[in-house]
């Protein structure tokens, strides 16, 4: 089955009853009766919505719910989507692009005669919903999975990387992943330190609006992503993602110094600290590119690194933080992440105050244990300094990790884990962790990339 | 003594020795010697280093350990910031602003013979330091505490309420308060809480550069947040920080929407999701509004609200997270506050992917057991919509408070202790978290204003 399933115990139900999708129903709930074609799920709805074309022509969903009554009337042609068979020439003149799908909004194809909405994975299906691909590059794609960005866990991270690893060894010119935006962030750093020494272009891609609605960005984003992943130079793990209010260019931003920065906005993920990579004019095929500090395209051997430890945790400092907190993760973590304030503080307490509670003895027994504890900045924007106020010297002092760094959160989390998978080390910690790895720490900020 | 003291320690091993600062002493410490004048520490050092100015004139800083010994060599003359005496005369033709210090590295003041860097706290003190600000009002002040703003604590924003409402209810015509930047926002959020009714305004001020650096913004902000103070028609807890890069305007932004987005530059605190209320020229003293949905300046009866319950944590939802997390949460807070991804997404597996471990059953259980969960946009810029995504679907479905909500995470914490001094009914804290109290909460998003 090629279109989206219901949960088991819906499929089991109806399996029970002998009814299959595409056979004519009558749902009977809360006294209410509907009569029509039951569906496939729609990708975006209620997994535990049944779907029914009434005869109106209309689709509507029923939450299926024990109140719920179904009656076979007639048995229907089986609605299925054929994955288009056409065979594609491959255009020697042309790159060759895979695409993996792991879920998210971008590439879902609309069924006209349903309405149902597939995931399109097979090359010809991603052609049929987006023909301008052909004029970019031979597409190859499969999916991997159909998961919510915010179900991908640091597991789905080593799938990814391994299935990546592949498609790059068997030769293309660039790899394109489609992935939820919610922590497409997370991946493209977790991705960034363990697709090693790459030679070609990893572009993540991802969209705001699903293509039912008319502002969707899926193939503005899509089509720039295949750009820079076909032509670009960029031997880097990137993000593409819309980059201003219209419809005019894709940003392509390094892969860990990348956020997603407003729940909606289509041009919601922004590089921090330091300028994107290049601008796509999707239109006109081109790439500007705004830095060169990157790795250019070329011959050379991948490394696949997937050693990972997922036992780290984040923490956002805060007033009235109690340092039982800081002790219990302990007893949880392997690594702890503190999103701290300013500079890079937490309360020390220096002065004695009544009220204040240091969190330093809890934060030195949990270092001195062997649990690493790395400082990013709460502000987002900016780099750690922890020699301008004693608090930071007094937690630099115990041992926290991150004078200098002008990481994000989320970075560094990420960047603790995969340290964590290769050392238990604390001096060999602090050492991986205050190395620039894969441009995940610039040496000299740049202002003038503030909130920009 | 109103210079900074050194450690209770220190005072009493120099006590013992019948040192007081302004002697001469020599200090031993792993076979140096150091001769010259004792002084006060220094404001933004480190507590435990002794001060001693050399014969040579300069002022060398000694870690206070067990390896320190200090000799008398004579008696000097007390070293003594003496408080100016200057009778201030009102100037009836002006407006008076109370000024409440509170710590942070904006008001201090040189004392040239010696170097020592002295707290201002005596209106005289300030108008010697600034003396702009008799331009602009007739000046009291006094100080609350002096503490690094990491170290303030919900306790502490009890006692700078209660301060501010007694200057309040004098009859002043503006509340100054000068606080340390690294958590300023949170303190302008539990004041604009605590403060109802307000008649006049109060601004929170803070400064990056200390007064010793060339760059250093503490005239320019404070002379804008007394102007703000004095002059203008905002009767809104406010803050006021530097607005650009250039020594040309300070922003006043809204206390419950504003928040420190870089580590270091002046111009770091940034209204999210909003305009900022006003920029002041503070050269020509001219207040430039950019918004007029605020309260006015006007005869009303403050209402002081000291109700919180500080017991709240926040945490930031990431891949991998453990649900066990949750649970041990629940044992130690009242009330959560997580930062979500997108829309406001955390794990809930509603495929059944096998790696992915879905919060949402720890989640219900707490929520049932009536500690509040609320959901706050990791993003930081754009609202909180649970109806998009199934995922959203669910989480409103086990009760978690935030669907709709275009609130900053500092604020929403901030929020759930203030509503939790209130009740622990869940219905009232849903009821009380949703409703825009003061201006924390936007019906709509202004798309305008990211990241500018």
């Amino acid at each position: 089955m090629t279109f989206l399933t219901y949960p088991r115990h819906i499929q089991e139900y109806l399996e029970k009853k002998g009814i299959n999708i595409g056979d004519k129903v009558r749902i009977t709930k809360d006294k209410v009766e509907y009569t029509g074609i039951l569906m496939p799920r729609i990708e975006l709805g209620d997994v535990n919505c049944l779907v029914v074309k009434l005869e109106n022509g209309y689709n509507i969903g029923i939450k299926f719910d024990k109140n719920v009554r179904i009656k076979l009337l007639k048995k229907g042609k089986p609605i299925e989507f054929k994955p288009s068979k056409i065979k594609l020439k491959m255009d020697l003149t042309k790159p060759t692009v895979s695409i993996l799908g792991t879920g998210g909004t971008l590439a879902s194809r609309v069924e006209y005669k349903t309405g149902a909405v597939f995931p399109t994975f097979s090359p010809a299906d991603l052609l049929i919903s987006f023909p301008k691909l052909k004029e970019i590059a031979n597409i190859k794609g499969r999916k991997l999975f159909d998961l919510f960005s915010e179900d991908i866990t640091p597991e789905h991270w080593k799938i990814i990387a391994r299935e990546a690893a592949k498609e790059i060894k068997v030769g293309n010119d660039g790899i394109v992943l489609m992935h939820g935006t919610d922590t497409l962030h997370y991946t493209s750093a977790a991705l960034s330190f363990m697709l090693q020494n790459l030679p070609i272009p990893v572009v993540l891609v991802g969209a705001q609006r699903s293509s039912d609605r008319g502002s969707s960005d899926n193939e503005m984003n899509l089509l720039s992503a295949v750009i820079t992943a076909a032509n670009s130079n960029l031997a880097e793990v990137c993000v593409c993602m819309h980059g201003s209010e219209s419809d005019d260019f894709c940003y392509v931003h390094s892969g860990v110094r990348v956020r997603k920065m407003h729940t909606s906005r289509r041009d919601t993920f922004r590089s921090i600290n330091v300028l994107p990579f290049a601008k796509v004019w999707y239109l006109e095929k081109r790439i500007e590119y705004l830095r060169d500090d990157f790795r250019k395209r070329g011959k050379r051997k991948l490394k696949l690194d997937l050693k990972i430890n997922p036992n780290v945790g984040l923490i956002y400092f805060h007033p009235g933080m109690k340092p039982e907190l800081i002790e219990t993760l302990g007893k949880f973590y392997d690594g702890i992440v503190i999103a701290a304030t300013g500079l890079g503080h937490v309360s020390v307490n220096p002065t004695n105050d009544r009220f204040a509670k240091s969190l330093l003895p809890a934060l030195k027994s949990l270092i001195d244990s062997g649990i690493p504890v790395v400082i990013v900045p709460q502000t987002l924007y900016g780099r750690i300094n922890l020699n301008v106020y004693l608090t930071g010297r007094l937690l630099s002092q115990v041992g926290v990790i991150g004078h200098g760094c002008d990481w994000l959160p989320e970075v560094a989390l990420v960047k603790l884990m995969f340290v964590l998978g290769h050392t238990t080390d604390m001096k060999k910690i602090r050492e991986m962790m205050l190395t620039n790895m894969v441009g995940e720490i610039s040496e000299r900020s740049e202002s003038i990339h503030f909130l920009v």
